[in-house]
């Protein structure tokens, strides 16, 4: 398999902690976002949104969509699951990971904030969009925990929730939040921060890290 | 059940039509969005976003997120079933879905439009930035059915990829997108219109329609 990807794409890291859970290896392929490599037409065939990650499969089948693609991997490569067995537990657990998949990264992916400063808006609106859409997603998260004991979003081991949380902490900050009073979302980040599969899986860890 | 929602609102749409697909019925509770009823303490409590829909279940569980939902829907209430069955079939159904779900509804929501207005943007810009977030998704949509006979999204049954496409192509109308170039999304609309479930789900036929 190959992933394309991009170092610092919160939606590629979640896809590589699910890859390094799994114990399944990649050959990771780097499209540089800020140089536009991801709008190259070789990668618009494998992609048509120009996002990253796609996940190729061996016989050239394209998956695209970080939770689609970590869904797969779950159910072709079960252990240890990334979803809990209930199905109750497994809609929170989605839910979870959808207030950041949907509500919150693409807010404020690149495209977003490239479209705004082509509105001609200053580059202080621009990163305190950015801020604003963490905020709102991480301040719902938190409260969607507020009854679970832990020590990750879900339990006693991390599932696609901790996927997506860990990865957006990282960009919540870059865009300087005040991340402190999440404290059960730094709860969750402690737990996975003991686990090799998240520490291998982050932006400084990947060849392409600038 | 109890499914907390807004007529025009297309994530409590795509449940809506879950629902009827199941035969399950839900007692439907609406939140005006433009007045900002989303946002009252006690619905807030339901669902710490202030987004609907929200699902509560007899017991006073909640869930949210639309795409959760429908898999706990699916999970729970197998038949009709909302995905295909072989696990690649299954990532692309979803991936579409997300497509919609993740990068297109979110960035044009009533909640990302309000706080461009509030950036002084004219009502122009703001009906321009919605029209370019359904052109971006939609146009990645028809890629993605480039090789899918149809006439639904991913063959002869509907699957969640055409819960939300269906509500998407009526706010990119709203928006003022010429549809017409979408050809094959058009062709899962027009299969999806010759079903009741899709039907009865339609924003005017909700009891609090304006």
């Amino acid at each position: 398999m190959k992933l394309h990807g991009y170092y610092r794409s919160t939606a590629s890291w979640r896809v590589r902690i699910a890859l390094n859970l799994k114990g399944l290896t990649a050959h990771h392929l780097a499209h540089h976002l800020r140089k536009g490599e991801q709008n190259a037409p070789a990668y618009l065939a494998c992609n048509p949104q120009g996002l990253v990650p796609t996940l190729e499969q061996d016989d050239g089948t394209m998956l695209t969509q970080s939770l689609a693609i970590i869904e797969w991997l779950d159910e072709t490569h079960p252990s240890p699951p990334l979803l809990p067995r209930d199905p109750l537990a497994r809609a929170k657990a989605r839910s979870f990971a959808q207030v950041i998949a949907c509500d919150t990264h693409p807010v404020q992916n690149l495209k977003v904030l490239n479209r705004l400063r082509q509105l001609g808006l200053p580059e202080d609106t621009v990163t305190a969009w950015a801020a604003w859409a963490n905020t709102e997603g991480l301040g719902a998260c938190e409260k969607l925990l507020a009854h679970e004991p832990g020590p990750f979003c879900f339990g006693a081991a991390p599932t696609v929730a901790d996927l997506c949380l860990i990865p957006q902490l990282f960009n919540a900050r870059r865009f300087g939040v005040d991340v402190s009073v999440y404290p059960r979302l730094l709860k969750a980040e402690a737990a996975a921060n003991t686990i090799k599969a998240f520490a291998d899986a982050a932006p400084d860890q990947q060849p392409d890290a600038e």
